[in-house]
């Protein structure tokens, strides 16, 4: 039996706490090397309950002979400086998205990946649903034909803080960005054209702070393929996920789950249950999954799983959405 | 083109009238001829409303020259009269199920049509339904590989009138016959033995008509399939018709329809539309496929796509399943 | 009992048949008065079909008194010009869509229409369908909340001859359409904007005939609902209706329907049946229901269950989603 | 926050290894104190990759201060002495289906328990899973009404190998106990007859040692509820697992899952994925809940979620329905 591949993961926030858990418990393969978080009760907190040590810095966790891997669960603007530095000390990456909001720092972190020579892996974890991947698989395998058209449908249950929106970039960085590498994901084509309407719907002080909550992009593929882009911030009935890809020979679509499996039947007709509260429900089998993808493509090698380029892209669509949605025409993009 | 076979209703109550108006308007080949009914205004009426004539009797259809077929929609107690003059005179016959409550009588009447050489067809329309045609099929075609089990749901959504039930013959022989014929249709074997249980769950006035209004029933196959029959006279949420038959390779199964294909996602979970009244709305294509059936069968020869036997073997089990209610043990038969 | 209202079908081609044979036979209170076609044979051959008279000219149709109203479903260039003549002559018209393709033309008829004050139904049939409706009525009674997107997939099972094309206004004129009368029915709000993108997916021969046969429709709506068509000529897998609405309280969708209700499960997964076949299959039920809805409103009065200013909407969409095909931008419609 | 409790785990084969990895990492508020085998490689290996130490006995076990709770996972002829010796010690129980296959066992188990006084769980995982529950609480809230009929449709992917059968007390003690249990907890009365129909389909083997794989068995309830059960130790499409409650407002079932939730259309029609392959990826959930309903009735007091009765109630069950198969008819049961 291999040794374990040993994950740092810098970052325990809710996203950070999840993927840590993941790693030391649910992937064959890996353990949990440290954790760290600038909140230092907080990684006292989760490296104990996990039985690691919490690491006094990143600069700690890189130069440690005990982690091979770090995961980048920092905020946004600290991802780049951390990437560079875990390059440069050698250390495989997986990046939570996005990279970073800046074209130019993400453009500095992939150099400095592609310099090193590192394994790096984006955390777009939709990708690794069982269900939109057996949407792309059947693309891939030919089952669906040509592609013509594809939809996606992404709908928050609830909104983020005002607090946050102010600093994420707005809806089509922090909450589309997933749906524009889904849409590259399962059509296989990079996009040459967005054109985004965007409006206020779920709450006016969204719009205050410059953004919008409800949108619908539509992407044109460098192949053709036209993808359309559900977006809300606010669904009253869950997380509402799923893809759909239409071409020559058929459709392959991934619906919602529900919580249970059950129905009631009664004079008033069928009642089932709701949607899955969350990513952190919705996606659990994706994340593990996602970790396996990590830990095989760190010791096997091969390419990326997920790789810069295509957190590189998301963001270059991110950008053109809202230049489409401030010039309210169709915006040609290089790169996407 | 050929001519139109020239179909005669006999008895035109509910079914009768429904089975008149598909003959008359949505039955490639066939035209209504003429209708009967012992209610001389029921008659007249239909008949205006359809073009065509009321006969004053029986007699006088079954020595028209100008019908070609009799179909049998009179009160049980006279099908098997009117068959038996029917293949005297040359006709074929279509006859509503059951063909008679006294399997002596039903012997008369197979023993009239065999002489007579006439086409026969039972009143199954539920054979004719696509969806539990679609699981007969894959049984017969090999999908569901050596058949083990089958169940077969089977509510109606409202109980009939007590003073129907008194001379129904009860449950087992004014329902259940469907199912028991069902049985034999999907599994492809005859029934050799019978076990019953009945309970009064709905309306104490049928247990007081010497009904049972809520059952399982459990047929042991000549193959050694097994098949559960679940009959209730009232669902509250409509006419609920299920089949299955599970085998070695796979189970086929046919669901329920809906009265339509919305879905309505709120935050109370998912809502979809009630099931289909009931049987005329149930089975609108199934009866309009049974007649194209019986079309076919009289004008191409071939064995009759459900013959008399079958309603002899539904006849059969009905009051075997009343044996074994009674005596509360399986009870084995001849000719299920 | 009243009086049946005598329904004329003016063209009996595939789908004046249709109508006919329902008006003749399956619409309480109507019945069909006679039939014309310019093809007389054909003409003749419905008409004996169903029983009824077949007509020599439109005129006399119109000039007779045994006629109370004129189902126009002769080819588009004729309906204006029957219509405005119905009219004069007191008919109420139902009026197969488009009205025209000449925005003009369409003033035309109802003008005369309005002048003469005679019934008036333009026949989108979809907005009968019993699934679509239900969506409909879920958003007019608040269940799905204030309206925020809505998603109408429309894509035929296959082609129409290239000879069709190449006169029928294009797919935006012949197919979308019925989606654009469907986006203003489900959302309940005229459409203020229109970006379309349209594509040669299926056949280069329909490129070289001037049209798309695959597109992306996007509308903006007066109350801020922004809408997506997915429409393709060509699905595999037979024709595929869906809408789905979504507000701030739920969403309401409508699914395709399939051919049965059976599901064959084997050790290659879930089986289940394609779609029917196409619109005479898929909308049997909204057929019927639209000629009802034509009766009680000829009848009972009362605003018309399609107005004629919904068709003459639908035709200025379909126009603008040219025109922004042409121009690869947005562009504003008033009248939409 | 409290103190977790500490459990340990006897008997760390398929199903041990699995609670105790759950106990480890997925449980909160419980810890794994430590693991024993009579394998002690087994032991060793899974103690050291949970992090605990492997006991050298179960006494060892027993007698431990840091140990709180006994999950007795060993094989089935192991558990009463082992549950007598832990109620002895003080320590609360959770016990694996089925307690024995002696009823006289069973009760000596219970005697002990409750002369102890120490928690005792059964391991009816079922109970906790979702989707079951979901239909259990439609009947508990009233929702389905007075209930009449229930089905349980139970079918493993494979059978277990012949050597397993020939100790397992044959199909109804080994796999349709589950069911029995799911009978009496959805229904929520006990059953007072059982008639059990049973046959070889899938193996010949499985016959020559006694047993049978395919099996119908009907259960009366005390409150005159009639339950279906349907088995098969072989299903080529995965692991089928349904549960349905009818009553006089309605009914409540539980539908299976499926590894995803994409659907693929072709010309060929739908296509779904397969079910889960077995109990641990089905009821993953289940065990979840399981343990943590395990925990706080520990804790809190309070009923015991699965309580011994239900074990034994369960056996009674098994041997009735071996009792029917080999008598032919019906068998009263007293504590069913």
């Amino acid at each position: 039996m291999t040794k374990p591949l040993r994950i740092a993961v810098a970052g325990v926030g809710r996203i950070g706490r999840m993927h840590a858990t993941i790693v030391a418990q649910r992937t064959p393969g890996a353990c949990l090397a440290a954790v760290f978080d600038v909140a230092q009760d907080l990684a006292q907190d989760v490296a104990s309950s996990l039985g690691v040590d919490s690491a006094s810095s990143i600069d700690e966790l890189i130069n440690s002979d005990d982690v091979d891997a770090i995961a980048i669960c920092t905020s946004t603007d600290t991802h780049v400086d951390i990437a560079v530095q875990a390059a440069a000390g050698g250390k495989a990456i997986f990046c939570e998205k996005p990279i970073s909001m800046s074209l130019a720092e993400v453009d500095r972190c992939l150099t400095a990946v592609d310099s090193a020579g590192v394994a790096f892996m984006v955390g777009f974890n939709r990708r690794f649903d069982p269900s939109h991947k057996a949407v792309r698989d059947a693309v891939a395998d030919g089952r669906v034909g040509e592609v013509r058209l594809a939809h996606i449908i992404s709908r928050d249950p609830a909104p983020p803080p005002i607090s946050y929106i102010k600093v994420s970039g707005g809806m089509f960085i922090d909450m589309t960005i997933h749906d524009f590498d889904m849409a590259r994901y399962v059509v296989g084509s990079p996009v040459v054209r967005v054109m985004a309407q965007g409006a206020v719907r779920v709450d006016p002080a969204i719009g205050e702070a410059g953004d919008v909550d409800t949108a619908v992009t539509v992407l044109t593929h460098a192949n053709g393929v036209i993808t359309t882009i559900d977006n809300c911030r606010q669904a009253s009935y869950g997380y509402d996920q799923r893809v759909e890809v239409f071409g020559s020979l058929g459709s392959a679509s991934s619906q919602n789950l529900r919580k249970n499996s059950t129905e009631i039947l009664t004079a008033a007709g069928g009642g089932t249950e709701v949607l899955p509260d969350f990513f952190i429900e919705r996606y659990e089998a994706a994340y593990l999954l996602e970790w396996q993808a990590f830990v095989s493509y760190v010791r096997d090698g091969g390419p990326s799983p997920v790789p810069g380029e295509a957190g590189r892209a998301a963001l270059v669509l991110g950008e053109a959405a809202w230049a489409s949605v401030r010039s309210g025409v169709p915006v040609d993009v290089a790169g996407g």
